[in-house]
């Protein structure tokens, strides 16, 4: 069974949040919510109030396969600028292993390198920002996009799309089919 | 200011709550989580743990605009069988005020016989149940059904679309499109 750890601080948006860890959970897709500070409850960017399995520092160290960077702000920016979340990412990236981000998170890749040379996308008024940390980026429009072992995706609306993305990476399209019917996603 | 109360319990289905309370208070709707029982932090079908603005005993006389029902299991029999989630429902039902389910939550409007006549719909599964308990109510396969002030919806994958149509029943269609292109949803 796969494993995924998503890192999350204040104003996360909640719809990205929440549709990455319901759906890899109906995958059967072992999932960790990890709040960055020292409190479990985070308060998200639309005030609701979500309780993580873990505080960071009791998480970090295990062998994820993944680790997923939702959005909203400042939880995006509070990711970007934490010193664990750039080793975890990078021990990730370095391994071979998938990173994925949506909304205002890919900002966070761009930010530590990670996007040269590699098609990505972001929420649209992140683009220019994207642009200017990684200009050697290959920004695009998409709803998900997907380069080697990065996925990104653009807001709330794409979330779904984003994270059933993720279960066929991890778990097979056959399986990504199955949930999407499952969630009357069609 | 229009205000909407959202009741949840055990088993509530993460993406279709979170959904319909991020993009309503996006638009500047007053939205009122509350939990059924005596404990604030309930725990979702996919095992997120969310934390309520109150408790439902709390709220339940208030002069709601709307009360929208979310599924997941067991969360939609509980609100389904609660003598106070009935009467509140009914209360605005006979006030002409707008009630909205979705996923397995429809099958409480027409467990109250509030279906009758009415073009509904649910999550598929549910169909047979919801027949069976009004079969006078018209089932339609549509993501989003509405009739009169009735608002009916089918699973996680419609939820975003189900809270656009709440929206522009409360704000208007141009406060929807802005926030159909705010969370990139188109």
């Amino acid at each position: 069974m796969a494993s995924v750890l998503v890192p999350f601080a204040q104003g996360v948006e909640e719809i990205e949040f929440v549709s990455v860890v319901d759906i890899l959970r109906r995958a059967g897709i072992e999932v960790c919510t990890a709040a960055l500070g020292d409190e479990l409850i985070v308060c998200g960017r639309s005030g609701i109030r979500i309780q993580a399995d873990a505080r960071l520092d009791e998480v970090l160290d295990r062998a994820w396969d993944m680790v997923v960077l939702p959005g909203g702000l400042p939880n995006a920016h509070i990711l970007r600028d934490d010193a664990r979340v750039r080793a975890l990412v990078e021990r990730l990236h370095e391994a071979g292993r998938m990173v994925a981000a949506i909304c205002a998170a890919p900002t966070a890749l761009a930010a530590y390198g990670l996007a040269a040379g590699r098609r990505v996308t972001s929420y649209p008024a992140c683009r220019e920002e994207m642009e200017q940390l990684q200009p050697d980026a290959v920004y695009v429009d998409d709803a998900v996009v997907e380069d080697a072992h990065l996925v990104t995706s653009r807001g709330p609306g794409t979330a779904l799309a984003f994270a059933l993305r993720l279960v066929a990476r991890l778990c097979g399209e056959d399986k990504a089919a199955q949930l999407r019917a499952e969630v009357v996603a069609e």
